[in-house]
């Protein structure tokens, strides 16, 4: 299989993060790409006309895209136990998806508003707009104690992800001294071998 | 059920669209609210930390977000075969789905910065990027229109929903006479009671 890869996207490092789970990850070929809003590369337009990483593509030949659909495949090929099959633990697992997924985007929109728009046309209150996002959803979480489970499923996993993200590119949130919670279910889950290290990165 | 809404919301749309194909339209109670990347809804972030349009807050109390959760969450509530269960032919219709809500994913993103964003921080690069992810995934189905299928299936219903977008906000792309091929499944598809007419639309 290959995956058009980036190395700090906290999407892609979701599907790494997956295969690694399912020991996938020596099935996997990267395929170096530039995935950006603006200049778009049409290396990976060819596979996913929508431009963006992760986009894998099959040994069969087909590409599947975005992260969520990566993921379902490889647990279903390596078959897996990440994705709940029925009832509430699968809408508990899919909810914690799409509240990571959510805060992934909103730190990847704020930060194209900071590092990649000219900086005469940046706007304030869109960047605290997406920060406002990641705050009340990991407050979301602080809150509910009960959801930070040591569960491992696609939920869970992609909530690692988005705080190695913050982590990368958002240090300054200081999210573990805001969030006790949420840093001590991380201290724990994110010892995970699969959510810890450089593993993830090609040579 | 309750589901926050927003009448012009094409995530919106596609949760109603699939209450529609399952009968379920009926149990729905629709919550009034203003989603706003920058002014944020309290009322919505109380059921869904991100804040955003579609949440449902089941019967029993417990919110799913976003559309993809909502959507599955409906069809198996209705016993419903919108989502294929296994093998090739859940990977397509999943992967059309990815493809539709990246085209509504752009077509936001450039309302967001056309209509939302104060006009002396508009950025035209970005409009432009965002508007050819749109381009080149219309093309891409133009140029496979053996992707065109008339499968009542997640991804066609959500590519429904992403034209109707594009019919609301984007008239002036002209995309049934860009792309004769998808034009044609549209004329066809979006036959359906689903996705056709103002019902969705409460008083």
């Amino acid at each position: 299989m290959k995956l058009y890869f980036s190395p700090t996207s906290p999407f892609v490092r979701k599907c790494l993060v997956t295969a690694h789970e399912l020991n996938l990850v020596d099935r996997l070929t990267f395929l170096n790409c530039s995935a950006h809003p603006v200049n778009r590369d049409p290396s990976i337009i060819v596979s996913n006309p929508l431009g963006k990483v992760p986009t894998l593509v099959t040994d069969d030949g087909v590409a599947l895209y975005d992260s969520r659909v990566i993921c379902e495949y490889l647990n279903s090929l390596g078959g897996g136990t990440l994705f709940p099959i029925a009832g509430p633990a699968r809408w508990a697992a899919l909810a914690m998806q799409s509240l990571a997924d959510g805060v992934m985007d909103a730190a990847l929109l704020a930060r194209y508003e900071t590092n990649v728009r000219p900086e005469a046309l940046r706007w304030n209150d869109w960047t605290n707009g997406q920060l406002d996002k990641i705050a009340t959803s990991l407050g979301h979480l602080e809150a509910h104690p009960e959801l930070l489970t040591p569960a491992v499923h696609i939920g869970n996993l992609t909530l690692g992800c988005a705080l190695w993200y913050l982590d990368l590119r958002y240090a300054d949130l200081a999210w573990r001294s805001k969030y006790p919670h949420v840093a001590q279910w991380a201290a724990s889950f994110m010892e995970r071998p699969s959510l810890k290290g450089s593993w993830s990165l090609p040579a």
